[in-house]
């Protein structure tokens, strides 16, 4: 498998350390601050941790062919990469502070890496994160990001925080970036390409719910971000909490064009679905109108019923599939 | 390609998320102590930092068919991923603290996800190390490793610290474990059957020089970790720290049975190459009897020299070839 059509000639391939040096090179406007001591190119690196805070630490690996068509433009494959792995600290309400990157690809060109490298450090600028380290290697492609932020002592939001009585609310809306899986051209966009606001860029440039998060801190009481799809999620945060809810498929914010039945069965929005005492109304819709950001309360908390997710289609028990699973 | 060749069959094939709670019951007795807030099984681990103390990242992968021989026992796996990873924090002096896995596997059963558990649980133990949080997703083989350990603020061991006149060591003996490259069933081991101080534990249980790396702060004035053989990486530690040095094939301390020009350029020994200087030699030759790890001066660092190694036999000039490399 050669990493991207048109990446490059044999020509251009060069000696492994010295790819490496082309992709720290681009990388390394990115790994300053945020407490970086010690950058790519040594055995590892070294950080500073503010004090007064905790660390918070994801993992995320796409594959090719799996997680994003094969051939895809390597600028897009880097944005996204880190991107998704990111969203986690959305999800807990953390600051993003630095990340790792780990590549393996069958043959790698010089003009390859170079886009990779591009698409990852303009994501890292979006995001505000140090790429510190990482590593090549041959092999099938994929990439592997572990993403690292902060949170004040204690205020991490996790999945298991969630009472009976609480709302359920979902962000922006869902089903944008599964409508761009339909596109049958899907892995031959680079990032310049991409329309604002388009299925497309929502599936290579998914914006991870950053601020927001942050905010949320002290106001949602559990919270989880949506790669798998609404109906995997938020599954996994009603058992985590040992509560239960209905939800209705009318309810859902919808991304025009998708249906609700795909958008909450299919992943990769990147949005959060959280939970929030019914008395942190106003503060979520205060957030809401401070950040342009659509907040919609799709369901209430149970008690007394199976923890999980139940669905209904206007008032009527309705099927819906599961979200994305590797291994069936 | 199927995990591992007698790990069960299409019957122990379970749901992924029920797959990821095996894994997870597995590992949850390492995730206990070293600041860990919070485990695996939310959107990301949350970890308490130590007060005066620098984090120390590092990230490593190992493909089937690159790094390890296709369809090898999922427990070696395990233990060898982590130990690679931490081998890293060893070079930089840094203690262990926990790290997060991500897996790839075209398809995975129940027992084979068990024993792998179980590899990577019995190095978290040997090391120190808290297993935190992962992913695993569907793929061609593959195991990715991120590492985190702690150093007092200031006294990570880099590898460009170096200075003319140092001296540089190597520990332990070199080439053992490229000896078990030669056995033709080197896949087929599991860590029960390893034998101690055999060339094949060597290689799927490397032992990274921990607590000697911890006690080389202060003393070691740069270090580097032989994961693709000395030629290469003594060579790294010389470029990183503009200096050169001529080192001696008979200097090389080797493995029972390795010759000289194999153990070199063959990695996989996971000791370490480290400078100091040479006032320190007490220090180190102490460290040597308090540890019982030989530990070899094999060279000095020169000014007025082209940065890098260059290598003799018995004062002349010799090839040596370089170590291993992902893309030539």
């Amino acid at each position: 498998m050669v990493p991207s059509a048109g990446a490059g000639t044999v020509a251009d391939a060069v000696h492994e350390f010295e790819l490496i040096e082309r992709i720290i090179a681009r990388l390394r406007d990115t790994a300053r601050g945020n407490g970086v001591v010690l950058g790519p190119g040594d055995d590892a690196a070294v950080l500073e941790i503010p004090g007064g805070h905790q660390l918070v630490v994801s993992t995320d690996t796409l594959v090719a062919d799996r997680h994003y068509p094969s051939g895809a433009c390597a600028d897009a494959i880097g944005y996204r990469s880190l991107a998704v792995a990111t969203s986690d600290l959305a999800a807990m309400g953390a600051t993003p502070a630095f990340a790792t990157v780990s590549l393996t690809a069958e043959s790698l060109t010089v003009n390859w890496a170079e886009r990779y490298a591009d698409g990852l450090a303009a994501a890292a600028r979006d995001f505000g994160i140090a790429i510190v380290g990482g590593n090549v290697a041959r092999g099938p492609e994929s990439v592997t990001v572990t993403v690292h932020g902060y949170v004040p002592n204690g205020a991490a939001i996790t999945r298991s925080g969630a009472g009976p009585g609480d709302d359920v609310y979902v962000t922006g809306s869902l089903g944008g970036a599964g409508l761009a899986l339909a596109d049958e051209n899907l892995g031959e966009w680079s990032l310049v390409a991409l329309k604002d606001d388009s299925p497309l860029k929502r599936y290579w440039m998914p914006q991870p719910r950053l601020q927001l998060g942050i905010e949320l801190r002290g106001i949602a009481s559990a919270a989880i971000d949506l790669s798998d799809g609404l109906s995997s999620d938020l599954d996994h945060l009603c058992r985590a909490s040992r509560v239960g809810c209905e939800v209705d498929l009318d309810a859902i914010p919808l991304y025009p064009g998708a249906a609700a039945d795909d958008a909450v069965a299919m992943g990769d929005d990147y949005e959060l679905a959280f939970t929030a005492h019914r008395d942190a109304q106003d503060a979520v819709d205060a957030l809401s109108r401070e950040h342009g950001v659509r907040i919609t309360r799709i369901a209430t908390l149970q008690r007394d019923v199976r923890p999980g997710v139940s669905w209904t289609r206007q008032g009527e028990a309705a099927d819906v599939r599961p979200g994305y699973r590797h291994f069936k």
